[in-house]
């Protein structure tokens, strides 16, 4: 069955209602709740004095009601006496400089003083509630790799990374192009630290190295509390993707099941009319898609969103509750990509301290309302649906191969700017949004891939793949030639495993496969592309190159879009070519959301979902236990719509038959199953 | 009789021209100057080395002419010398990071070498001129508070005041929520330094620690300067409202007057036409009204105008010497206000150093010019004037609650964002803002209070005053009780005098009282509002509810204005309800200027003046020491108007009888007084 | 011969191509290559281990193909085992605040242990390569003078200098005014360093000082290059005008030759039509020549082109090449000018490091394309023209007074401010920008001075020279007076040589000779500026003042143009007055486009070319060694034209003969030679 429910923090409750509040989360259809992860100073008060009994009132409330426990290591809030005691733990995000104390995560994971203290409070905690019949799992610590570590003796380990990695400083001089600026190393001790670096090499390793760390600590974590947990309880962590030092597929293996946080731009920022981004907070509703597609990812199964929007995320200053019915199309989003459990941040909102104004359920009167409606809506959904769902598979139409390696180095180094001419270090996530927008736009569902096999799909999209060794484009060439159609993406190949730009003829590994090869490139703000004579392509006027434009010469391949320009019109926009059984489409440019919704209707031109793509109304899809087909319809907009449905089906929770047109209301969504 | 004249820095001439000076300061009709606060080095050129006679001079050439001088004590400036010797008096911005030397006012003002130093220089010059009969009283320091202290003994301080404050670290740590984040301490030592702080309830604290640093400071010098003070002398010093660590009411306390130091942009930034801003440098005609109605509000009486804009404001890029009228025309308004001196900053622009661009009424060339006709002008009306004005009281039709304390949470945790999105951190100066420009613009006139008796206004508008105790709120809510008008706007009351959210329903205090609740808000652009039908507000198209919106529900109060908006439509965005035998309105926005402009006019519908407000007009009014009133009727525009004046009255600068209608030139002003 | 090449770096190739590269070079037209300068850790790995071998094959293969090298010095990158060796040679950008190793020039010049090292391997390279016949002059370090030296012993030779030349302190107290807030000196020792400084004074002592340490290397370096440099060999180094610690002039007296580094902003960046600046990368076809005209102003002299645009300039989001043309017309335009050589930075492309998309001639790729295609075409325009150019001295209209302390004033304490309100850290720039702009596109040309005889030039244009001493304005005055016509800016002559405001009637020195005053000045937006009755200026209706207004008061001057504003419009915006035999005119702005134009066609109707100017067709001129004349004809468009050509000349290229029209393609040049 679905989990639905909510972080549950009665230690931070101005009164005592614990009671009152499991009643209400009960009629919410509440089946989950995460506690006491953020506490350690409440389980701890003083060193080595330990409270560990005041949660149980919590568990045993819970287990009343039948709502199960996820039970979190205190591991990221170090209390004020440890900070005291041992001032060295401070993460250091600049050699030498320490983050102040006063938020949270401000430790150096590393450290053996800190490690030393986080398995003690962890052992007392787990001894004290891991037979509780509530706790149905944990999750072991939150949200990590939240600094980018300089301690010293990070660094210290960097160094011994990198010696057994390289071997000698004559590889590492080789490989990382030391002999640029006068850099060559002697000896391993000359390497400079990172604060002042400039190579991107450099930075690629040393970024790699810190999500190593993060994987280490939880992994460690993970070997204490499997001490403790039995055998019906799961293992987890919540990732936040947007944090510099996780890799969340490395985090994830070595747990149960993955988790993740995902928040939204609500209001409109759901429309599908918005362009959005995934800027903090990600908006347009393809956006909602994305992250989840990438949860589904992490471990290419089944995931629990551990926090989503009760009402505003983020700072005092942005408060944006949802409009009605939001929480129900949001909810409906996630699982229909796989979430086994949707859970909100948090039950009520909080009356101190810096997250007074990141929304609860409950307002600060604590009284229910409008948010609490919408929640237990969505909660009577769920329970309607009861366990029809279990073993959902969201469909995908299209496989996009995904890179922390790229992701890392364009943060360092981005081939794009922003509109004022500096930087735009979220390129990889621009390049990859401006792909996955069109193909979401145009109905097509998204299986995100580390490599691995990707016969099963009729497209692979490689956008962005700047970071790739010489297997990945070897099995990306081997795919298109045993028969898929590869769509190479800018920058895709352009540097190896060290982020060295080869010197192959670009596109590196491909230009004699997709019959195309380009030796410029420019940045542009956005040309008018136009669709070549007979291309398959329908391109609408506002159809656009933006940002990026590669010299694209053909050897081969047909031009299908070039841009209208009077230099840049020498080069196609698209190519495309067989090879082998398969197919190269090449796109030498950021494509505008016509252009890629464009290019995706053509290389997905009968998404598996069935149902017509049209926005304001989007489908999702999936294969269910049983064998069924379930479908999720979502009106994202303001305005009632009829959608044709062109075959018969169930409402899962009316239970009506439905075929032909079926009428939404403003944000509303409708799940069906197949018969 | 009304002081007009500038600051004097005969020390920093270029050439000897001191008679000169004085004689030109006589024509232009000078009463007073200020002088010596800033040249701490020429009065101790070394380490117990003095140098107290140069002043002499300028005294004896002031007194000579009927100038009075207000000497200042030169504390804010230390020289070489003493920073050389002691480098640790260096204030900290941060803990460990000292303030550069360079400027001024780089100094821990609670270190006991500072003030050891800065008492026997004091003494010095005080003792030398105290007797000199020129002298009328004594500036302590200057725009004290500049820097908020991150110095050890500054926080070791801190950490006993919360002792002595809270008793406890438990009751500290439930004051300040601590268990959030894992922040509970067990040891008062454990407090983290506030670098790294995010709890906004411990940030209040320490920013109220940091006013009370400076009212002491000022204190202490009072202090000493009374030992030498003639009965006939007073103490002041000048407050620049901006200051971080500065509370005007504490500080004025312990002193004979409140000083000001009131800026503004000229030119177009007087405009009655623009919406302006208090961000510096200050800009529309009615935040110098709003500054002014501070500067009163200090004592609630009489107060010097210590600074005021000579030429340019600023730093060398920005030039901008008003347009001819403007100097007059802020001069009376600053009068109308309740000043009872006018002065220049500065005499002569200076030749050197990082103020060569803040203009004074002197050019480069030293050469009297435009600037200082101008201000001769404004000279000879106040001669004209002579005493009629003495013991002038502005009048007011509304008071408005103002709180540092607020303002400081909304600097730490604004609830408003910029257009960018970023933090406002002078939300508190805009809603503020918002409501007084309503009322300015309606022709209703202003008293700041700080609670205090209230019954004497008959509306209170209570807008954005988020930290208030319990008696603060009780006090308002008695005041509509028993007959008043209370205008809440956004966020009153909605935290206690710990910065704590209150979990009431609200707004807390008033939720029954005003028959409105709300458990919702949210941050907005700007949403079209408009009447509802029956509804006294007068509101036109561009009427506007911007940046918040509150979720006001009405339990008996009437509706007055809605949003046009599909989701935000089912909340009033202004309500009023009868309580006891007054009435309590209930604004849920921040109003655009023509929302707060129909707010005023239907809460203020005759405005004590007695003169109908209509743009570029604007007209103060005021009761004078012998039962006339006077007023002060400006046009804040480039183009000459005619004004009705319904009403029989004499023109205080020519005699002239004043009735029917007024002329008024492009940037002009008239003084009239009843007969 | 006009030299033409690249830097060349086969140290940085992923494979041995040596004889390729050389090749393709020799059919490119390649006459030089630069090598050697940017890899000391190559030439010693190891503190005293020296390679010096590895240079000769390009050295001998260069020979071989008649191609000349200059050999850098490698003292502008250390190598990782110095820095590890003796850290304390690291620059301090702030006191104690060391910059972090990982880029280049990241060194204090001044520190006697890098001073050491430096010498012993420019000993080791020069005493290897000076025979080597190929071998044809000498780069000393690299673009130096990056950083403001704020490390302890710059400081103490700081205060050292300026008691040296102050004297006393007394002196410097009334030099630097430093009574203004208490900044009065009894003791050298307790000068405040410049970290806090905000003393105009202080800072222009500072830059002045900075700028000489580096003039102090680069000597050093010269005179231990001269002991082992053949008479045939000349002695450079690149200058980067950027830089803030380097005076052209200074640095190239000790030396054989100016160099300058032009880069610019290519594609519709070059266009006539661009309005363009001097903020990187340098924008508009005229800042080409701007960047030209003061390289040769350097030496007054021949000057090489050291480093300008092979494809890319700039950071990894900033692809830009050029349009098809664009190299040929830069070639031209720089030799139009002066330069002796056009060299790119750089051969090839790198795979690695901070500059990897930097590009080269060669694509990463290694493949010859597009641009090396470009790039030949130049040089074979070059080998074409062969010696014919030899002895070449670009003609002269104006000379344009050019004053580094002026711009280092502006740099501190800028007169202008940027659209957001902030300071114009560029003013110098925008201001002399904008009369350049104005000759430019008139069809003048510029030389800039700085001082000496000025009486050859009929015009000189004296704009934004703030720091001023006293000689200096009497050259101008006198050149004036003699019979010149003196042009001049605004904030001219307003302060001496310390940087202190002069409290001489404005424009200082000029106010009686030019008929005209001003005591106040202003800071606009943009002002409309219209010719008066009669006046010879032809002023479109777009012809505006912006961001500066002097209120220029005529005392016998004629005004000549007039603002259009109701306050400014008693101002004239330009005035002229006969003065001796001369004249001068007063511009109290800084001038649009269109107002600087109609200046300069007023000013230079005849310019010396003898071309009409007509946008975007732009000719330069020159006299050549046998006393013919040389046209440079550029279409600065994407358009071709045709433009008249009232002579009869050949074209040095084809051999054609030119009269009446010239045709040009887009980006075209034609270079012209009288019979």
């Amino acid at each position: 069955m679905l989990h639905f429910g909510a972080a549950y923090y009665t230690e931070y409750m101005p009164v005592d209602r614990l009671q009152i509040d499991l009643d209400l989360m009960r009629d919410a259809g509440f089946t989950v709740i995460r506690v006491g992860e953020s506490v350690w100073s409440t389980w701890e008060p003083r060193d080595g004095q330990f409270d560990v009994d005041w949660l149980a009132p919590v568990l045993d409330g819970a287990h009343t009601r039948g709502i199960g426990v996820v039970l979190g290591t205190p591991t990221y809030a170090v209390p004020p006496w440890l900070q005291h005691k041992v001032p060295e733990i401070a993460a250091e995000i600049g050699t030498g400089r320490r983050v102040a104390w006063g938020a949270r995560q401000e430790i150096d994971i590393t450290h053996p003083a800190y490690l030393f203290h986080a398995e003690r409070v962890i052992r007392r905690v787990l001894a004290r509630y891991a037979p509780h019949p509530a706790v149905i799992g944990y999750q072991l610590d939150n949200e990590p790799g939240l600094h980018v570590l300089h301690n010293a003796q990070v660094f210290a380990r960097f160094v011994a990374r990198l010696r057994a990695a390289y071997g000698d400083v004559d590889t590492l001089n080789d490989r990382w192009g030391l002999t640029h600026w006068s850099h060559r190393l002697a000896e391993w001790d000359e390497l400079w630290p990172p604060d002042g670096n400039l190579v991107p090499q450099y930075d690629l390793a040393w970024r790699r190295f810190q999500a190593e760390l993060t994987t280490e600590f939880v992994d460690w974590q993970a070997g204490i509390v499997r001490e403790y947990a039995r055998p019906d309880q799961f293992l987890t962590t919540c990732v936040d993707y947007a944090r510099p030092a996780v890799d969340d597929v490395a985090v994830a293996a070595g747990l149960d099941l993955a988790s993740a946080n995902i928040y939204y731009a609500a209001r409109d920022g759901l429309a599908a009319s918005t362009e959005g981004s995934l800027d903090w907070p990600p908006s347009g509703a393809w956006s909602l898609y994305y992250n989840a597609d990438r949860a589904w990812s992490t471990k290419q199964a089944p995931y629990l969103v551990t926090e989503t929007n009760a009402t505003s995320v983020g700072p005092a200053w942005l408060n944006q509750p949802g409009y009605d019915g939001q929480w129900r199309q949001v909810g409906w989003a996630l699982v229909s990509r796989g979430a086994r459990s949707v859970q909100y941040w948090h039950w009520h909102t909080l009356h101190h301290g810096p997250e007074a104004y990141w929304g609860g359920i409950l307002p600060h009167s604590l009284v229910p309302d409008r948010v609490y409606e919408q929640v237990a809506a969505l909660g009577g959904d769920l329970r309607a649906a009861g366990d029809a769902l279990d073993g959902l598979r969201p469909d995908a139409d299209v496989a996009f191969v995904h890179s922390l390696p790229s992701k890392w180095a364009f943060e360092f180094a981005p081939p794009l700017s922003q509109a004022h001419g500096g930087p735009d270090h979220a390129a990889y996530e621009r390049i990859t949004s401006a792909f996955y927008r069109g193909w979401w736009t145009a109905g097509a569902q998204v299986r995100f891939v580390h490599g691995g096999e990707l016969s099963r799909y009729p497209v692979v999209v490689a956008a962005g793949l700047y970071v790739a060794d010489d297997a990945t484009l070897e099995l990306l060439r081997a795919y298109a030639e045993a028969g898929g159609h590869l769509v190479l993406g800018p920058r895709t190949g352009y540097a190896d495993a060290d982020g060295r730009v080869r010197s192959a003829l670009a596109p590196p590994g491909f230009a004699s496969a997709a019959g195309v090869s380009y030796t410029e490139y420019a940045n542009v703000s956005a040309l008018p592309v136009r669709a070549t004579a007979g291309s398959p392509l329908a391109l609408p006027p506002d159809a656009r190159g933006t940002a990026w434009v590669d010299g694209l010469r053909s050897a081969g391949a047909t031009p299908l879009a070039v841009y209208d320009d009077p230099h840049y019109g020498r080069w196609p926009a698209v190519t495309t070519a067989a090879y082998g059984a398969g197919r190269i489409t090449c796109v030498g440019t950021v494509p505008s959301p016509s252009l890629a919704e464009a290019l995706a209707r053509w290389a997905t031109p009968a998404p598996v979902s069935g149902l017509p793509a049209a926005k304001p109304v989007h489908t999702t899809s999936a294969r269910l236990a049983d064998g069924r087909r379930a479908w999720f319809v979502h009106n994202w907009s303001a305005t009632g719509v009829r959608a044709p449905v062109p075959f018969e089906a169930v409402d899962l929770l009316t239970g009506d038959q439905v075929g032909g047109d079926l009428d939404l209301g403003a944000w509303d969504v409708r799940v069906l199953v197949s018969r």
